[in-house]
């Protein structure tokens, strides 16, 4: 059985250290897990709840079809401020909204990020974990991937220091055991 | 002396309930405090570090000179997802952009909010003050304004319940003299 | 099958509410969790490193022994200074030690508590959730247990709120659900 | 003026490399702070309503007025499962004891610490600054000390590192003004 995984990036930047980031898991996931990114965060209108009405804006109704098409999401992503790039926080808010069939919902979660100083991006990713408790998402534990001084571990475009691959795969095949705790068998 | 206090309102809805907690907030500061809205949260792009040069999208900097005018900002916003709305966070992003330079950088800082159901927003105040930590601003604690049940404090578009607006000028006094503790006298 | 739940109760007073709480879980419990309390919190000494070799004091032992033989752990906590209670973080403090053999490691928990005020002790359980990632427990998302003015749900030391008592017959439920995404049937 | 500082250190351990930190922290503090530790955080009680009545606990009576005799709290603390150790949640838990007179109560604070590996400890930190929320303390913000690889700063029961010696003593500079915007001269 294999998972679609959809995997949004938290940073719009046309040349993204965490672009860098998705397209290693893309690379490294096992056989059972089919990473895409949705690549079109940064077309989504800001949330307001006069245009949370049908018809929604085409990039929102484009983006909960992708989610609602993944069994599992995959967020890769910066910090900003100590917390979550309001861009990703805004396409988290486009997609936790509609209750019970909200496209987030309950929906198995992975997280990995970095940053260029030591914190590794981590406050980012506790503040999501309590976020992703609205919309009852299970998120992996462990192994975190938080990476300080991401930028040192790229060359040319390219995730290559090794230490960090392994862990990425790593943590890729946990997801996949934890997508498989709350996924049913057809 | 007189302070002039930028607010910022979390929610774009016309008929925000947090805009009319802004408003009883304009009206119930005191004298020494010139409250004031940036209505153009809305406007601002998702922030991204390709549009983060020179020059600037006309809104980022339209919010940059009022912050620079402000002695104080407050924050008034509901809750998303247990944390901070994407369009608060934002316009934060952009506003923390600069180093020693940025705009929100040390301001003294209020924060007020409310939620339809039980929790008040609180869980989106605290990931407020822990942003706010990157930008060295000094947030005031007590008396926090935290609002469960916000619509029953809310009569044909007014703030009406006193206890609510007692609360809400409490903090705004309170928040004068905490600006006064950081503002040096001309 | 049948699953052992342990549960622990972050305040020593001889009449908590809290303890309260846990007593009417342990009653609405469905016939497939077995929840009973280690109630010896107050008997541990707080963690010190110099103290954590072997032999280990005999009141940590019996908690790891208690907690090695359930499947499931509930924590059952007030909210201290808007976090963990001292007492309950220190047990956990000493229940995270042994690395992969750590008693806490890895077990499912679930989390219910109150407060005299407005905020239900909600800010102790998100900080629960961010601690839990270090041991990797998978931690019940919704439904939570979050209880404004407990005080007003007891009457004569006994949870007698209907509505309260149906909310924590439903999370004990979805417990029992959720420690069997993680347990391996014999 | 000078001002005193009470510190408390969150590990018991006899060769805890925090207390090295507020060794280092006590020689560097400029000639207006007077730093010296309450060393007894080991003796106090678990925090038990029942024993939160006249008389208190001798342990907590001299941790109480040491406090009220320091015009600023230094924190020197390891994180323990990503949050803050239950022994010093629990010395902070007695003190906030007592409403407008808790001896915690708007206290200017500053928060130093590290960990052994790439965290350098900040989880814990934030969930201290939320905590002291409660009891309305202005917590110092930049310059934020968090140390990652702590042990490889300490040389023979020392700290070595230059470049970490100079934020210590940096963020107590800053820690001496940040105090004189919250005390009144006499």
């Amino acid at each position: 059985m294999s998972y679609n995984v959809l995997a949004l990036v938290g940073s719009l930047r046309a040349t993204s250290m965490h672009r860098v980031l998705f397209v290693a898991a893309r690379e490294l996931a096992p056989a059972g897990l089919a990473v895409s990114e949705f690549a079109g965060l940064g077309k989504l209108p800001l949330y307001n709840g006069d245009l949370d009405v049908e018809p929604r804006p085409e990039s929102v109704e484009a983006l909960a079809s992708a989610m609602r098409a993944a069994q599992g999401i995959l967020l890769v992503s910066p910090e900003y401020n100590y917390s979550i790039p309001g861009v990703l926080k805004n396409a988290l808010d486009w997609m936790s909204r509609g209750g019970p069939l909200a496209p987030l919902r309950g929906k198995p979660v992975a997280i990995m990020g970095g940053s260029s100083g030591i914190s590794g991006g981590m406050r980012m990713q506790y503040h999501l974990r309590q976020s992703l408790v609205f919309t009852d998402n299970p998120v992996l534990g462990q192994p975190e991937v938080i990476l300080p001084r991401i930028q040192e571990r790229i060359v040319d475009g390219r995730l290559a220091d090794e230490s960090t691959r392994a862990l990425v795969a790593k943590q890729l095949v946990a997801f996949e055991t934890w997508i498989g705790r709350f996924v049913t068998s057809p």
